[in-house]
């Protein structure tokens, strides 16, 4: 019975799925007036409401103001609504409790729990009080939005662009950094900005705070300048954040080193703007400057790995999330010191959470390894370019060699669009189903220990 | 303290190699009687002794009858001595007990131990009876090779081989299946033989036989019959290993269908063969009939996986491990059925041994990783063809996309032989010096909880 919202939560994204496809399938969508092709509306719906950002239509041109309009609004629900489901289910999951308790806020986001325990029934939020927390999610996501708007607008005012095109496109690109999509407004994308700090910061900005997630804004929107205030999970998601940002640019600047088909040719205060500027959207923003397939194969291999740790959970960035990665890092360490338990920040991590973060990262290899060998079979692409098309539509990053395009085939286009749809709901849903499930067992078995490694 | 032991083995196990890459530098070790360059001879002794199989020269024609014999002792030096080592230090790793306790055979060899909980000092094997262990494991390797000579010897002869060569090379296939080294006597390799059911499954018993493991043996000479009383480690090995044949070999056979650079247009009788041939080897055997290079990139992608999961613990083949694969699929399996516990057969898996296997799995991603973006980066080469020799690597396969080569660049050739050296000795010994350096500690931690997934 306690998997029940999660079932009914899948059921509620598929259909707001199909109803995006429907509104970009129908010729008042499209620009020229004709209908959009059922597989490519469908696998463009997929994208926008999971937002990931693959294309195989010309977002830029390909729409009408109103399909502008209904990919704006998809983002945004898709964004904001799995958000706010994901936050819900991401607090049933963190704990095995009660229907009522598992409706609560108080979990991660409540500081008080960390210092004394397991939350008081009183304090769980009751199911009436979903609504708030929607508008809680909601508000701070417009909220974020609109500031993006306020350092992007001047910018492209200065680029000469007519205001009213300049609040358009300002307001296109906050929407889509913001909620990591990564889809552009233009035809030129990023070519126009592609030297400019401003501009690409800013983005980078938004794109780093989408991928934090909804727990990290509660607690920070409470305790910004209290760090000793904040739970384990904000400590975990922003310092691995970083560690990943860091570690991505650096390990690009040295591979792409001299690489005239990328930005390794430049002056290094561009190269370190360009690589650092993937390693914020690997995790899942999407944006590209360059053309990714003119990439060595070692910065496609490396954009993988980050593909698939993702950003933080119940955010807009896919994967299988830092805090999992975090995890399974903390246990190698905890073996490697022989300390009964994994520990970070002066707190003991149940090992319980261990096997959920096994079951989340072995759910996501195995999906990516299976859709990459059926595409491999279909299309006989190349393993670098297959491989990071996958990961990307899996972890909903939308960064792409060229593998995901308009001529891709029929199968492998809706393969793709599935792919999105399980990295999207996918470890959240699973994780939350599988908690709920929990059983009472009236009898033990023997204990033995196999040999391993 | 507990480490010595482990990095004293790690430390000999250098030292055999250095010694082997010597007496293979030597010119009495070549055919030509010319020195062979260092680099070469220190790539190839590295992959006798960690019974790899990957070549930089030609094995058929590049050595003496001195470098032969060189090679076939250095096989079973580093098969024999390795599985010994491994299973000491396996069993070291298999529970965290004091020292005289860590040297007996009775864990999950003794099948009392599974019906009775922990083993009383009194049954642990003393310092003194390392000797005999040894003897043991020599024993059986030679036996088990015997049978495989017996098997091929009238199958060479038939091929109208003289008596001598066929006595040598019925011992050379022998002995390079049963410690999956899968270095091939002749220039044509299995070329004669790849259409022939009789030679090509003697090799695949062999290989499957080689990879099983000490600790099964040990248990199989005493309990064949009686599956009852096998451990559950035993049980674990066995029916993974068989699994991972089985799908392989199916899986092999869809999508190598039609592919007329492979096997797939041939009878279906052969294409059946072949599949379930490759299967065999991927784990860790590394015989291959087909340039590998012309398989379909889905069949090289599902390879990798096979290599990278390997035989069983303390065997000759390398890899994660069957048992660790086996664990990380118990806890997802656990944890969608809300149990308390990992189960399998009956009994119950303590949860640390998750970390161990969680621990060993994430060294082995990382250092394949690590070595594949920076053969990327060196050689230029498609992801498909590196990330596969880099994995056949450190598995310790043999298999080859034809990237390994005479050709290579020098230090793409150290590293290579680098990464078969730690995933030789890596996983077992990373795992018994971290189980031995198990603290206590005298303070508790508060908990808490993040959220992944
Ligand atoms: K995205
Ligand atoms: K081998």
């Amino acid at each position: 019975a306690g998997s029940y919202p999660a079932r009914f939560a899948i059921f509620v994204f598929a259909g707001l799925n199909l109803l995006f496809a429907v509104l970009l399938a129908t010729p008042w969508a499209a620009a020229d007036g004709q209908a959009t092709a059922p597989i490519d509306a469908f696998f463009q719906a997929v994208s926008v409401v999971c937002v990931t950002g693959l294309t195989v239509v010309d977002m830029a041109t390909h729409w009408s103001p109103f399909g502008n309009a209904v990919v704006m609004i998809g983002v945004e629900v898709g964004g904001i609504g799995v958000l706010t489901l994901a936050s819900l289910l991401g607090m049933t999951m963190a704990r095995r409790l009660g229907l009522r308790q598992r409706l609560m806020a108080a979990s991660d986001t409540n500081p008080s729990r960390v210092r004394k325990g397991v939350v008081k029934e009183g304090q769980a939020i009751r199911l009436g009080e979903v609504g708030g927390l929607l508008r809680i999610v909601a508000l701070s996501v417009l909220v974020f939005e609109a500031a993006l708007i306020v350092l992007l607008f001047p910018r492209l005012l200065l680029a000469g662009k007519e205001p009213l095109a300049a609040l358009y496109e300002s307001t296109y690109w906050s929407i889509m950094a913001f909620t990591n999509s990564g889809f552009m407004p233009t035809v030129e994308g990023l070519a126009p900005y592609a030297t400019d700090p401003w501009f690409l910061i800013v983005l980078m900005l938004g794109v780093f705070t989408g991928s934090l997630g909804f727990p990290v804004y509660f607690v920070l929107l409470r305790h910004l300048g209290r760090p000793r205030q904040w739970s384990l999970h904000v400590k975990l998601t922003i310092s691995v954040s970083i560690m990943l940002f860091l570690a991505g640019g650096l390990v690009y600047l040295v591979l792409e080193w001299g690489n005239a088909d990328s930005w390794g040719t430049r002056d290094f205060g561009q190269q370190v703007l360009h690589a650092f500027f993937l390693s914020s959207m690997a995790r899942s923003g999407g944006f590209a400057i360059d053309d990714l397939g003119l990439l060595h194969n070692s910065s496609l291999l490396v954009t993988d790995m980050l593909m698939f740790v993702g950003g933080g959970s119940a955010s807009t960035a896919g994967g299988i999330k830092v805090t999992t990665l975090a995890i399974l890092f903390l246990a190698a360490v905890a073996e490697a010191r022989g300390r009964k338990s994994m520990e970070a920040f002066d707190r003991r991590i149940p090992s319980d959470v261990l096997r959920l973060a096994v079951s989340v990262t072995l759910w996501s290899a195995t999906i990516i390894a299976t859709v990459t060998v059926v595409l491999l079979e279909i299309t006989g692409a190349p393993l670098s370019f297959v491989l990071f098309d996958v990961i990307s539509a899996f972890g909903t990053v939308g960064l792409s060699t060229g593998f995901t395009h308009q001529g891709l085939e029929d199968s492998a286009k809706v393969i793709l669009a599935l792919t999105m749809f399980a990295g999207r709901i996918g470890s959240v849903t699973l994780a939350a189903a599988l908690a709920a499930s929990q059983k009472t067992q009236l009898f033990t078995r023997p204990e033995e220990r196999p040999i391993v490694g």
